[in-house]
């Protein structure tokens, strides 16, 4: 993933350089690439050619990375430390970290659009509807501004819940997607493969909340319990961190339940299990 | 065209609802529309559909206003007034300025998937192409970082014209182009049309250094005299008035050449003389 992400980056050395060099910066070195391994995954069920699901991947990686360059930055979540580097902002100012930001948003439109990723271009245009409506106002930019307007205000859990699906349940959606559509998809596995998303985006947010709970910065490559101390809501937060440990298992298992029965489903299991395990 | 931009903006009382707010703040009431109007009339030449050149016309417009958003926060230019009004961070604060941009980033792209634009979807694959090229980091966005790069250094002409080929030259272009190619195409034309755009871009940019220089704000609706003000290399600054206007006389002529000889090329030909003698 790294050799496709940073082939399709802009080179260091091209004009403008410095622009160049902090999307390299944001993207390459660094990040669980948790998005990519969920479409090749998927990819798996629907038989897709590896190459397309690579592009696939990709695009929604550099979503991902702009979302966290832009929610880094001062008049957003103000961090300074992100896959264990200095934020894009910290190390090139805030001026090119915005430029970063919306460049490589455009740059994941621009590789759904410049490679075959089906034998059929309105399955293509599809595909970039989905990851559209996954990244915009009513997907995950929608879930960071209910994260805004929630800071310091007691949200429910549904509440909660309905931030997270945005915010970050949206794209992991979308990677799922993106990487069987670019295989043969039958039509009855769609749905299937949605609710299983849905149960590893919604997992993978209660994870993060449990582990900036409770580990070390070190670890984490980002600043730990930093959202306890801008009293923003979590699930350990609302739940406490027992029930919310058995909210992830129980999401956990729902996922696998959705692709039971599914030919090729190893990686995607593998992924329900990674999402639940990880340590960071 | 306020009607299309006002369809496909999310409304204002879908959640989340302020970021649909100030969306559609940035975008609607205000702004000379110049890039969809330019879309319209070259669509004209390839004899395009109306409603689809008002989805490519909508894709572009939204792409500028975001830049446009981006531009005028503190981290860039730092603008309080545009279009008349208080800029969108003055109005919304910072963070949700950043998130509008995002979202109408998103929204170009999603229009441009969601709606047939020519019959064939590979060539609507390829505009979308066309306007992820003349947003990213080789495009706009790559102009902006230019632009910033070269504030209170002393740039020479040529330079100052890589900058405004990139900064508001290339969305000029793909407003044109997009707009030819919702209809039937004629490769041969497809150069001079371009040429017709890089004319017309450079020639309003040159237009915007005079009336930087010239208008007040009034006239305006955004701060004049900002680029002196801010020690930005302009037309004017590196050439003289006298010099400004010729130059962009003469690129005027230059676009009428280059579409001489279309059939229905009146409304190209009034674009080009509407960006020479605009007065705000």
């Amino acid at each position: 993933m790294e050799i496709v992400l940073s082939t399709h980056l802009p080179a260091a050395d091209i004009a403008p350089k410095t622009l160049h060099q902090a999307m390299r910066y944001a993207v390459l070195e660094g990040g669980k690439r948790v998005r990519p391994l969920l479409a090749f995954a998927a990819g798996e069920i629907t038989q897709a050619q590896p190459e397309r699901v690579e592009i696939a991947a990709a695009a929604v990686e550099l979503i991902h990375a702009y979302s966290l360059v832009h929610d880094d930055m001062p008049a957003m979540d103000n961090d300074v430390l992100r896959r264990g580097k200095p934020t894009c902002h910290v190390e090139f100012g805030e001026a090119t970290a915005l430029l970063v930001g919306d460049s490589l948003q455009t740059l994941a439109f621009d590789l759904l659009a410049s490679h075959t990723l089906n034998d059929n271009a309105q399955q293509q245009l599809h595909m970039i509807k989905i990851l559209a409506n996954a990244s915009g106002s009513r997907g995950m930019a929608g879930g960071q501004a209910i994260d805004l307007a929630s800071v310091g205000v007691a949200i429910s859990l549904p509440e909660l819940e309905f931030m997270h699906i945005h915010k970050t349940g949206a794209l992991i959606r979308a990677a799922v997607l993106l990487g069987a559509h670019c295989g043969q998809l039958d039509p009855a596995q769609i749905e299937k493969l949605d609710h299983y998303a849905k149960c590893v985006g919604l997992a993978f947010q209660v994870v993060d909340d449990i582990l900036d709970a409770s580990a070390p910065t070190a670890i984490l490559g980002k600043t730990a319990g930093k959202d306890a101390a801008d009293n923003k809501p979590t699930y350990v937060s609302l739940m406490g961190m027992t029930e919310a440990k058995s909210l992830a298992a129980s999401l956990h298992q729902d996922a696998l339940l959705a692709i039971q029965g599914f030919e090729h489903n190893q990686r995607l299991r593998e992924m329900a299990d990674f999402i639940i395990q990880r340590t960071f």
